[in-house]
């Protein structure tokens, strides 16, 4: 099924215990793209302005089954920009300077040929940016949102209008408890899905995932990895997202069993992700090492 | 196989969030072989003094499969006493007093009729006492020692001596990365076995366990639960020992897949124990109550 992502593309500067990388690719349609195309065709509408590095889309265009013809290069227009430094255990991050550039005028256009899509992605950016990209998919089936901490803080009218709009929501703990204002993950989750949201997935790090779905429920952990193959989290999220979402395309099915399934492609790209600075990790992946590993995790977490 | 297990029996006195509750019944010893006497028989060897209530023994002797033979009470000696108050989290405590009592004396002695024991389940303590019991059972077959971070502080060289005399060793996240000085659990996993066992299972309380086995490893997540059923932590991680330990002697072998599902079973009987201050969890537990949340915790963890 034709899956589409909308969402922000960026030029990040990170700090993390393993060092540090400037200006590197960001932003959460980058990840999400740059996963999903691991595990079939994926659609991309974003904005970059014309200071965006040509080595960047050369990366992004590298990708096997990556649709570019979404992405605007806006002339006279600056390029998202975010900059964060890791805690210690990288568990936490302190956003160091966000200048928002293009993404503070108007969204992107999207292509004629991306309006039959069937499965929306909206990663990450404002939630009003998001609901107004749904009326350019008139055949979608399947909408799921991402969304962070500072839209729960500012836009939390238009948050919880989008939040009746889509059919899933994937977001961190942390940010599931802001919203519901419950500290019990398992009660937050339901609590979202009063919100709107058929399904809810809450991404706990390097703990793991957990989905609430009508059908029932699903617990993953993360994948075990060593400190050499942990080296930068950004992006990890949105990953995540990206494989999840992937397998969803590739299966063309929204079923519980097929989400658990799913949750595990997400949790096999964030681990590729996470080795290395910017979308280094996911350039290394390929379909075989996502496999080889998707089987690894398999055996790991079966009893 | 048979199963035997020496550690402490105490009377704690616990504050949650949940509230609280004083002179329930503690110690490792007496939650793990609750937990493991659901799976099958257990034989306990602990020591009480003579201010253990009578109700404390009744309710542990109610539990269908446990040998209460080893069970010294002592005269004129006291029953160790523990107080302790949990951080609104519930993944920190501060301990409020111990009166170790009767712990400070000479250990129990062992039944003639244990020393046939082929599994041996050296519950927390100092590690010189559970080294110490290592001699009454010379049928011994497999030992699994717990351990925790007083010891490490304290008594490393013991705890040294007593890593190079087991087969596995379970402990917390935090214990693990204490007794390693590395901070990446993985690491810290192989590090522990390089001091002697071999296996080491890392609870990760709310997040899970993690199994380093030289076969390969597991990682499982907790068991999703919803806030009425988060009351007391106390006795979870011994629990996770004896639900773990109850199915290796169950099923008599102790393979990485058999590691595996008997990690499950730990977390099962965890799950239980949380429900409620003191025993009370493991009390309302029965043989088919675990075998329904076993299954739901396979049907929620596969993929």
């Amino acid at each position: 099924m034709s899956l589409v992502v909308t969402g922000t593309i960026g030029i990040d500067s990170v700090q993390t215990s393993s060092g540090s990388a400037e200006g590197v690719m960001g932003g959460s349609c980058t990840y999400f793209a740059a996963a999903a195309s691991l595990l079939g065709p994926v659609r991309v509408v974003a904005v970059v302005g014309d200071d965006w590095p040509a080595e960047h889309e050369s990366a992004l265009a590298s990708f096997p089954q990556i649709d570019l013809a979404g992405l605007e290069r806006r002339t006279g227009s600056s390029t998202f920009r975010w900059g964060g430094k890791y805690h210690d255990d990288m568990n936490e991050r302190d956003t160091l300077f966000t200048d928002l550039g293009v993404l503070e005028e108007a969204p992107p256009p999207v292509p004629d040929q991306y309006t039959d899509s069937k499965i929306v992605f909206l990663a990450n950016t404002h939630p009003a940016v998001q609901a107004g990209m749904l009326a350019h998919f008139p055949n979608r089936e399947l909408v799921v949102a991402d969304t962070m901490n500072l839209w729960i803080d500012i836009a939390r009218d238009d948050l919880g209008s989008l939040l009746q709009r889509i059919d899933g929501l994937v977001l961190n703990d942390s940010e599931a408890c802001q919203l519901t204002e419950r500290s019990n993950l398992v009660e937050a989750a339901a609590a979202i899905c009063d919100m709107g949201p058929t399904f809810v997935v809450i991404k706990k790090g390097e703990h793991g995932a957990f989905l609430h779905h009508p059908d029932g429920q699903a617990v993953l952990p993360a994948m075990p990895l060593d400190a050499s193959q942990v080296v930068d989290p950004t992006g990890c999220g949105d990953s995540f997202a990206g494989g999840m979402m992937g397998h969803l395309a590739a299966t063309g099915r929204c079923d519980l069993p097929t989400i658990r399934e799913a949750l595990a492609w997400g949790t096999v790209a964030a681990s590729h992700t996470i080795a290395e600075f910017g979308l280094g990790g996911l350039q290394a992946a390929t379909e075989e090492s996502m496999r080889e590993r998707f089987d690894r995790f398999r055996s790991i977490t079966s009893f």
